[in-house]
């Protein structure tokens, strides 16, 4: 009998989606587990990890400059999910380190949330159910009217993939769409403006769908909050250290926005507390792209990748 | 001085409408409020009834053949609300009595609803938001995945006004629509099932957005939720006695359908107890046509209704 030997894959993390197809993973490759180590990640990566050539992350776990210092093999970096800000992209490029992304099979379930997101803020869904399930509804029979959403002038910030979608479907309910973008795209007639302070001062509605960089990162700050003003919404799908967090806090404790919908957090899975009492917020765990069919989705494409890569074929979606 | 005598206009319930107008109608209308006399009812229509030529109920304040015998001078009855299966609407005609409803002013706002309740059940975000503000995200980090909105097959039962308007929104999220209606609609090109088992059977959710008659009472009954099956997903934004609501508890105790959204119910202000504990319903306190922008349409549709009723000229919504 033949003992074919499976590629290596090292884990880090470990993120929900190998957890959920992890015995498939494992007919496939021959997965490294630091997180199940007792050692410590480093001395794990120096033991184990020398001839490791491919290797999945996600959001929540870093790829330092350190880290791959540590891998002398390491020649695919895979993330389970679409944005790549917790890699180090420039050392990754400096050691001639690919760089994989699930591509688009997330953009459509974060688009659909965030405009599920955005009806719940407005028309007080997560609130009206709380005012259901704790009885008060037959005791307080009013609760406050909530606010329409057609006519609306939204706002997108970051016109790519995800915030393109948004904007599809909103436009379907009657919404005017303008857009903040690094560059005006030619495919569409929506308003652009340069400046993300200008879009908000001629939006209803902020809906933040860009990644984060060192360009996005506080991008929402307190002049844009300032510009949205008192009447404003903020949805946020992308990442949390898009937005100056504990600005938005004092923002909305002190009633100078109206109300937010945010899927991420500067800390996450930390939350502020301060959010946990408002009835005008809609505060969910950073769930935006978790569907089982995305899920399934993400996973061929990874399978796809490491075969590709393996197999010294080019890599379906390159960063 | 002139003293001009307003007319007169009989307010039951009252409607959330009138009390957020309350000042409004006040200027042009000398107001009768049986809710606020130590009166019954019936003595009170005895008493101050016996010239009011209008109306104004709603949803929830039975207009029945008795109240209307005790007001001889009665020609219009008007709701706040789109629905009139609490108006004996035979009787009426048979003593010419008019009716009149809001018109279409609520239809995008409840569509608008109809798809945050359905993004909500399917992707947990009112789960996900209690899931955070009881703190459990950073110690029970995961969260079970969602359902993609995406590609789903939506039966919509009744393609009025909002059946046609929550049709067009989840088209633009690539749903596949068919409908059940009183008859096959030669405007659209939907999949038309004559029967609603039939539309069940080919459907992953059933939105309801037809009106509460004697044929749609119970008209989703077991049979139509056993179709539909353990994937199955419900969104009601009509009338609660739409759907059979003891068997809908059953068969979500039971695991039997996957999940619902309501917004109305069998007896209201009364909910089924067993749904407050389940993380797959959505319950809301029958707020899908309450924003503020709605009810200012609503209250200008009123009035008009009523100047063009006291300068006998025609009435504007006619039921």
């Amino acid at each position: 009998m033949d003992i074919v030997k499976l590629p290596e894959l090292l884990v880090l993390g470990p993120p929900i989606l190998f957890k959920v197809y992890e015995r498939e993973f494992s007919t496939k490759f021959h997965i490294l587990k630091p997180y199940e180590s007792p050692l410590r990640t480093e001395i794990y990566l120096q033991t184990h990890g020398q001839s490791v050539r491919a290797l999945l992350c996600y959001g929540k776990s870093p790829v330092t400059a350190q880290m791959l210092r540590l891998l002398p093999s390491l020649q695919l970096v895979m993330t389970a999910g679409t944005g790549v800000n917790q890699i180090d992209l420039p050392e990754c490029r400096r050691l001639g380190i690919s760089v994989v992304n699930t591509g688009d099979v997330f953009s459509e379930d974060t688009a659909d949330y965030a405009v599920g997101l955005l009806i719940d803020v407005l028309r007080k869904i997560s609130a009206g159910d709380r005012h259901v399930r704790r009885g008060a509804w037959p005791v307080h029979g009013d609760f406050s009217l909530g606010v329409k959403l057609g006519g609306k002038q939204v706002g997108i910030v970051g016109l790519g993939n995800i915030g393109s979608k948004v904007a599809r479907r909103l436009e379907a309910f009657g919404c005017i769409i303008s857009y903040n973008s690094r560059t005006k795209k030619s495919s569409v007639l929506y308003n652009f403006y340069p400046n993300v302070c200008e879009l908000a001062l001629n939006s209803n509605i902020l809906v933040i769908c860009c990644s984060l960089t060192e360009q996005t990162r506080h991008l929402i700050n307190k002049d844009v909050m300032t510009a949205l003003g008192k009447d404003g919404i903020i949805v946020n799908v992308g990442r949390g250290p898009i937005i100056d967090e504990s600005e938005l806090v004092k923002f909305l404790v002190e009633g100078e926005i109206a109300g937010v919908g945010l899927d991420v957090f500067e800390n996450e899975p930390s939350v502020p507390r301060e959010l946990f009492g408002l009835d005008n917020v809609v505060i969910t765990p950073h769930r935006a792209a978790f569907t089982q069919e995305a899920f399934f989705e993400a996973f061929k494409v990874l399978v796809a990748n490491l075969e590709a890569f393996f197999s010294n074929k080019p890599l379906i979606t390159p960063v």
